[in-house]
């Protein structure tokens, strides 16, 4: 049951997604007029800011986010950049137009814990063409520390 | 208080593991003897293979895992991909000697959605070397269909 | 005047290629009926294998592929990788599709020596789509020992 | 004959190498001083910039450096980041401390030919910690539009 309303909402998102350009969408979503996705839910992932080419997602790693060896799992890192990386291009999309991401590419510089507090993911559009874009992002904490970064490569088209 | 027992259980687990093996530790995952990490928990994924340089995890995508556009976040292959990656590297290193993942790169060459039913990550070594190792992983479905594939490079060190 | 006589060569090959399927076009390379690129002269690259989704190029490193600290530069088996990825995925294109390389990634494994004797680029496809091809390399000496591994992702079109 | 004292002065300048920290030892190449390495001149690539954590190098493209598609084969844009990243990493080492390249990633998002004029790449460190360090590359032309991007991985150790 639970399963069928939730499909219903997710083609009602899909739907509501198509009708609007990919900034009016993500602003959506961070005003809270629209919920956010599953994964970013689950992950407790949350959209702070977006404008054209530009996203920043927060989240608080905790224990849920941990790895076998005491650390965040190398799926958070990369699961925080790929939604602002996402978002960032999707801000540039207007109606009617969709991205597909082709490939993504993280570099770990620093372990993650609870106790570094909130961090913040920021991405920005490095290219964007025709056909493709690619954008980069950098994940770090409040005194503006490093913990990860890299970039994605994005296919631009229309359905 | 919860946070004080997991951060125990996160402390023994930890120490547990450097005990031992990799193999070892990730085979005493798989049978249950010790708990799967937070994340792997958290995201439903699940060891199903180990040997030197080869790990297989598994996970039912659902709309828990989905994205804005009713298809699984990429987080979700990137988190199966980096815990098979690991894994795989992990089942390498004695007692004593860990690893930390340095990059990982991933392919998404085909959406995920629940239809696709239980999907199944293989990650192998490639290179083992004093100080470095990296590993590549494939994610297919039941017919062995391709949906993400990629690889991480690691350094190896004792703590 | 050599220029001149360059750029005809230059664009009669690039029409030349249009006219036939990419295996054709590669395989007339191998065999000397068309002259290799630029760069693969320049370099001393020799295409040696191709079939669909498959190539080999190899190189005898020496002291004009050196960097300042002895060993080759990262360009020449970033040079000899691109090569043999780009003419794998080139051998899968009927005529009048190309396609074109969005993205490379390249992992060194072991420094490269004149003295490690020719080696060899080995590449093959990992997925075709309609509009993607991702495909991996490795290089290799005589005796099968690993120096540099990569994948690329390329984007396929008619022009 | 050549090959021998390609040789010596192959040994010697990876000797000179040792005596200077790395930016000593890239401003001697750009002043003219130590003459620049194989593959550079091959390539007829030029180190313009250098200073801590940063470096530029140019290229004039022309016929050499094409492929069999009538533009410049991306090794050429590969070999150029993977000089001004390495060089720019190089900037940071003292005396004694040397850097290996663990794996190199590129995005081409135009097509380079001789007519875009000279090219610029100019690489920035990212990271740098005690074992690791990452770089970025950006290449333009004289009107600032971009031709490739990416990223590198080294490892640092005293040898």
């Amino acid at each position: 049951m639970t399963r069928t309303i939730n499909e219903e909402a997710s083609s009602e998102k899909a739907e509501a997604r198509r009708m609007m350009s990919g900034l009016e969408y993500m602003r959506k979503i961070m005003t809270g007029e629209l919920p956010p996705s599953g994964m970013v839910q689950l992950l407790g992932l949350k959209l702070v800011e977006v404008s054209e080419g530009h996203a920043v997602f927060t989240v608080q790693p905790d224990e849920r986010h941990y790895n076998g060896l005491g650390i965040a799992h190398g799926g958070l890192a990369a699961a925080l950049l790929d939604s602002a990386l996402g978002c960032a291009i999707n801000a540039m999309m207007p109606a009617g137009k969709v991205f597909t991401t082709l490939e993504m590419k993280i570099n770990y510089v620093r372990p993650i814990t609870r106790e570094r507090g909130e961090l913040r993911c920021e991405a920005n559009m490095i290219h964007v063409g025709g056909r493709v874009a690619t954008a980069e992002g950098r994940i770090t904490d409040e005194d503006g520390k490093l913990y990860a970064h890299g970039t994605a490569t994005c296919m631009l088209f229309r359905p």
